[in-house]
């Protein structure tokens, strides 16, 4: 009995709830392109508008992930966790977080997507460093997690290709903002890299994809039913992504900001998100909270950073020597253009004016340029006297005049003082 | 300037109106195959949940008429009326209509579609008179209007081509049941055939696609805002199609029932309609309403049937000797299982009891035979006994079995008297 895919969009688009059969009759119908993407894009729209229940979300999710290869580590003798962050711009806390989850006695199967937004992903933050491969087979990705506990890779071909055809599909068709959809493509994929426990960072902000705590909170919760519907932990942290984190945005700066933070250095907010997700990891998994400050602060997570790098094929003299990496030739300061407190530095337009430069890709088919970017001398709340500098922009003489346009447009400085704002909001999940 | 589809696809999910440019661009693009299906498909979707503006409307209309050629007959001497109707089981309105317009001096152009359904369209019956040529291109349907003052014939190729996409995508995408896309669907191909003024036979009830009088007053008011913003006369009426038009139900049973009333017989509720639309179009010329039934009754409308016959191919000796049709091999009395007074004989049911005898189409390949269908012999309010005959019906021994288990769900007999429905609700427009 085959499924007729109209039957089911009709039977959405009244608001009721598909069936685990027919979610997976279609999935199947769908990869072996029997149903064409113009009756999916109805469905996904119809979504859109009417959601979908907490069963019916599983059994999508599911569908997702089985439309490939499942990886599991059973025989691994610790336990799997994993991070995963909606994005935001100068989000590099992934870089130290793995390591220090390693340090932690973990193991971190880390799947990670490339960026298409301001700036790059964290796979190609990591390609910024000379010789690191993150295409590795199923097969490598088990050794290197079984030798080195830590394994940063992009997602292979093999896992999860209904959520590549279907992201693909959502793109065009203006579906994207769909809290069960970005649900079930974000689970999907971490279900199906073989993590049991997972920290999802939801950014909340003007540089995040959520606007308002009651829209994060939503994808928080789906993510953590998605999770634990399927024997998962899953806890969400909101965070704030106003302004962008820590001081370096762009690729070969964001590693440079990395290996401060796991040399015990580095920006306060990046160092309390990377304490905090590891913290919550540890305590999911009934472990002293404490191990995690101790192992970044006594270079344990450092060395396995640098193993990792090591394992995946990066060339080490760049890690033990940052002066070694390739830097953009010309430099810029952007200053103040009038004295008072910073009360705003907009990330999503510091994200693009980073992007203009080269740092990030509009189009998939965009090349990215390691080197250019920016480090933000000021945070929000800081006090900056006109003609101070507020960022130090590294470019290759492309894009400034676009660039500085935005940068004009994300700072606001006002004369009375302005509180520092809330880095965490709140956590969600057990 | 291209547009992208997927901006228009989030302004129309976001509720906002698309203006007259995009609009007009983005069916440019879809018709040269620059926008795929899935993105017309996922804003079909979007239109559906969101509706559409007067004026977007209007646009869209437009633009869905300006895909194809459009006709118009500024150089015939007399107003250019049609009629439409949205479609019911026994609805052979138009076959008696269009020749009585021509009789009261009214130009006709009237193009019809195939009937996809429990029976066939308008040109399946008219195709049952031997001979009856349906397939006229442009040049011959202004000869024949100039000629004749009438002429019944199909869609043509060149003719909103755009709507024969959007409709075919529609069906399968859950995307039908729009009241401005079913609204732009009609007025597109009835503002292209080169109508001046036109009258709406909107139907209510078990056997149309409208289930209740505010959805049938939506697609009214939808479509004389359409007409009159577009500079054209049009009056919508909504009836009842709880229980099917007239006795005959079967392409070449229709024929004959409409050649009834044409020589002023036939059932009530047909005559009632004949009457009441052509009426309609007297009113909306300034002329003489009482034309209407003088020139049904005295002949007339019956010389420009035959003349519209002989005009289009049509073999003549079958109407002036209706004895010729072929007919069935067998019949079936479908008898009343109890006394009492008719409550129920549900129009959807017993037109899908027909098309199970081959009367109609259940896709659009499939092949109809004429000969099949049934004679209603009581109508609902009627005093029936047991074992009197509710039907005759006219079988190839094809389907006669599937028919019957309709045929007995949808007749229903009850003790206490039971009123007459109204034929006519209410008629909406200038």
């Amino acid at each position: 009995m085959t499924i007729r895919a109209v039957d089911l969009i009709v039977k959405k688009r009244e608001g009721q709830s598909l069936s685990q059969k027919e979610i997976e009759s279609l999935f199947q119908a769908y990869l072996r392109q029997e149903v064409p993407d113009y009756q999916m894009s109805a469905l996904l729209m119809a979504i859109f508008f009417k959601g979908m229940a907490k069963e019916e979300l599983i059994h999508w999710t599911s569908a997702m992930m089985h439309s490939g290869e499942v990886l599991s580590f059973p025989h691994l003798p610790a336990p799997k966790v994993d991070k995963h962050s909606t994005g935001g711009v100068g989000d590099k806390i992934s870089i130290p977080l793995a390591p220090l989850l390693g340090a932690c006695g973990f193991y971190v199967p880390m799947m990670s997507g490339r960026g298409l937004g301001h700036t790059g992903g964290t796979l190609d933050k990591l390609e910024s460093i000379p010789g690191f491969n993150t295409q590795q087979s199923p097969q490598d990705f088990e050794r290197l997690l079984r030798e080195h506990f830590v394994a940063m890779i992009g997602q292979t071909e093999t896992l999860v290709p209904a959520d590549r055809r279907l992201y693909a599909l959502r793109d065009v068709t203006g579906t994207v903002p769909s809290i069960p959809l970005i649900a079930s493509s974000i689970m999907s994929k971490k279900l199906a890299e073989g993590m049991e426990s997972l920290v999802l960072d939801v950014k909340v902000g003007k540089g995040a994809f959520m606007q308002s705590i009651e829209q994060a909170r939503a994808l928080s919760e789906a993510c953590i039913d998605l999770g634990e519907g399927m024997g998962r932990k899953v806890r969400a942290v909101i965070t704030q992504m106003d302004q962008p984190l820590g001081r370096a945005i762009g690729n070969t700066l964001e590693i440079l900001e990395s290996i401060e933070i796991l040399q015990g250095k580095g920006p306060e907010d990046c160092r309390a998100l990377v304490l905090k997700f590891a913290e919550d990891l540890l305590e999911m998994n009934q472990k002293d909270i404490r191990l995690a400050k101790e192992k970044l602060d006594d270079g344990s997570a450092y060395r396995f950073f640098l193993e990792m790098v090591k394992a995946q094929g990066g060339d080490l003299r760049y890690i033990e020597n940052t002066a070694l990496f390739e830097r953009a030739p010309h430099t810029y300061i952007y200053e103040a253009k009038q004295s008072g407190y910073l009360k705003q530095a907009h990330a999503l337009l510091i994200g693009e004016g980073c992007r203009c430069l080269g740092a990030g890709r509009a189009k998939a088919a965009d090349s990215i340029d390691y080197r250019v970017g920016a480090w933000i001398e000021k945070k929000i709340g800081d006090y900056v006297e006109k003609g101070e500098k507020l960022m130090l922009i590294e470019h290759a003489q492309i894009g400034l005049e676009d660039a500085i346009e935005r940068f004009d447009a994300a700072f606001e400085i006002v004369p009375n003082p302005v509180a520092k704002p809330q880095l965490i909001y709140e956590t969600l999940g057990s």
